[in-house]
């Protein structure tokens, strides 16, 4: 059987356990694009400390690149988004990934977080299918190059709805790439027949602890035992953003608040990738998680003050963010 | 004529001001109680650059204390508190100046900010004045017992409305330590007969610009060029404070919201209070500025649901500092 050629954008924590396992079945070459690890993984490889797959050291997929190729031929089958969402930062990915992608035959795997991610895509390649990867990865670069994965692969694919490709054929291709990403047997990668549903499923968690844990420096465990915080901010914001996507059709399970809340043991102290980004100085990822529930409820008359609060804080955030990075002069 | 004996407690910036003031006029013996800057001055006294005062070096008042004195004889005729007000945080300034309050002499003067700071004094001691003082000074402690003094002192004194003490004696008793304060010429210490007015009115900007750049880093300066901050966070803040204010009786200027954000020039980049705090790792005053605000709304009725937005975000950042600085362990 050929193998697919896939093309991995983003070769961090998420990217690189994604590319591991699609050539750990054997039926993909991979093609990775590395920007920040570039030369640190030309040079050595990629060593990665893995619970599903143990310590791999000096592992190369099939290519490493430092920019997405034009018109490659012949063209890839897949390409594997893992990048941040940040749209409010050129380049956007659309941009970046467009000399890649052929017309009809190149479909686009968005292994990212936040709701509507699919819509430029389908927009700007509106013969190509889009497929939802939402990950619970828990995988990190500690240094460049260096992977530390520390819960195992969960990842599930299913097809954004496509307007002009027929049903079939979106489902059809999303169940061969869990195919080919399971190939390899370490991974616990399903088919998603509601690809909606669990990234507003996700959102209870992303547009709630991980803007306020972001605003004020608290770790999950430490605002779980806070009861004003719990009251007043976490659920709030978890019912206004199940009260929108119920109202889109989206019915959550009655009792997602209280297990979203469970999976983010006290223990565990987990920083929200919205603070570890803040920490290291990066942008983060507010408008896919957060905006896009303002701009929705908006959009059908939904009030969330408590979302819409956040939302505002985190946009004054990253202000200060793109003016300390020098990307905006202010 | 005799000297008036004052106890003044928290000699960082504005305090020290104020004892120099205080002193320059030679009405008043000042007993300064130090803290953290007390070994530095009592080794080689304040060093202090003031636009009013000029390059004074070595200078002491007349006393120096490492603790508020018990039962001092003859007492104190006032108290000058200058610290932070930080009610969520023991111990309390009550508490604190406690030992050194002679029933019905010792008048009690708070430079400080915030609404209803005086209640837990007036409940405490009935029977001792508590006078008002709106510090609209530019001073800090840049190292401990230097300070730099920026902007001229400005200080309006009135006093707390209070119900046992006949209104004649509480606004002699102001006018009196206005003079003493005055008595230097180097200040612009005038009557407050006002009171409440000039705190609801300094809350416009305190409740607001100070708690919004705290939770997102950006000066006023940066906040004023970011239109969608302005529309979404500061102006409706703004506008709570005014609707509250002026439920409670207090009408507060119709071009209030122009002439807050007007006093804070864009290139002037200042970073209020709160947000220094918190680069410093303090403890911030969001309890006075913010929770007071919040909670006389709630008493009243009215929707404060930006503000309310704030408080519960600062209250999470006030856990977090705590909880840093080793003052609970959650």
């Amino acid at each position: 059987m050929a193998k697919s050629r896939i093309l991995l954008v983003g070769c961090g924590g998420i990217g690189t356990v994604a590319a591991l396992n699609l050539e750990a079945g054997n039926r993909a070459e991979v093609t990775c694009v590395l920007r920040s690890n570039h030369a640190a993984v030309l040079q050595k490889g990629f060593a990665i400390e893995s619970c599903d797959h143990g310590s791999v050291a000096h592992w190369r997929p099939t290519q490493v690149l430092d920019a997405v190729p034009s018109h490659p031929s012949p063209p890839f089958d897949y390409i594997v988004c893992c990048t941040k969402n940040i749209p409010d930062a050129p380049p956007s990915l659309c941009d970046l990934i467009a000399p890649a992608v052929a017309p009809g035959q190149t479909s686009i795997v968005l292994i990212q977080n936040g709701v509507n991610i699919e819509r430029p895509f389908i927009a700007r390649f509106p013969d190509n299918l889009v497929l939802s990867g939402v990950s619970r990865t828990d995988a990190h670069e500690i240094t460049p190059g260096t992977i530390q994965h520390k819960q195992p692969d969960s990842l599930d694919v299913g097809a954004f709805p496509h307007p002009s490709i027929p049903l079939a054929r979106q489902e059809n291709v999303a169940r061969e790439f869990v195919r080919i990403y399971s190939a390899g047997g370490k991974t616990n990668c399903r088919y998603d027949g509601h690809v909606a549903l669990s990234r507003w499923q996700k959102l209870v968690y992303n547009a709630c602890l991980n803007p306020i844990c972001a605003l004020t420096g608290l770790d999950t465990g430490t605002l779980q035992l806070d009861r004003q915080s719990m009251e007043t901010l976490v659920r709030p914001a978890m019912r206004e953003v199940i009260q929108v996507a119920a109202a889109l059709g989206h019915r959550l399970p009655e009792d997602v608040i209280e297990t979203t809340i469970a999976s983010n043991p006290v223990e565990k102290r987990i920083s929200p990738s919205m603070l570890v980004d803040l920490r290291k100085g990066n942008l983060i990822e507010h408008e896919n998680l957060l905006g896009e529930v303002v701009r929705e409820a908006d959009a059908i008359g939904i009030q969330t003050p408590t979302l819409t609060m956040l939302y505002n804080l985190c946009c004054a955030v990253q202000l200060r963010t793109k003016q300390s990075r020098g990307l905006i002069s202010i």
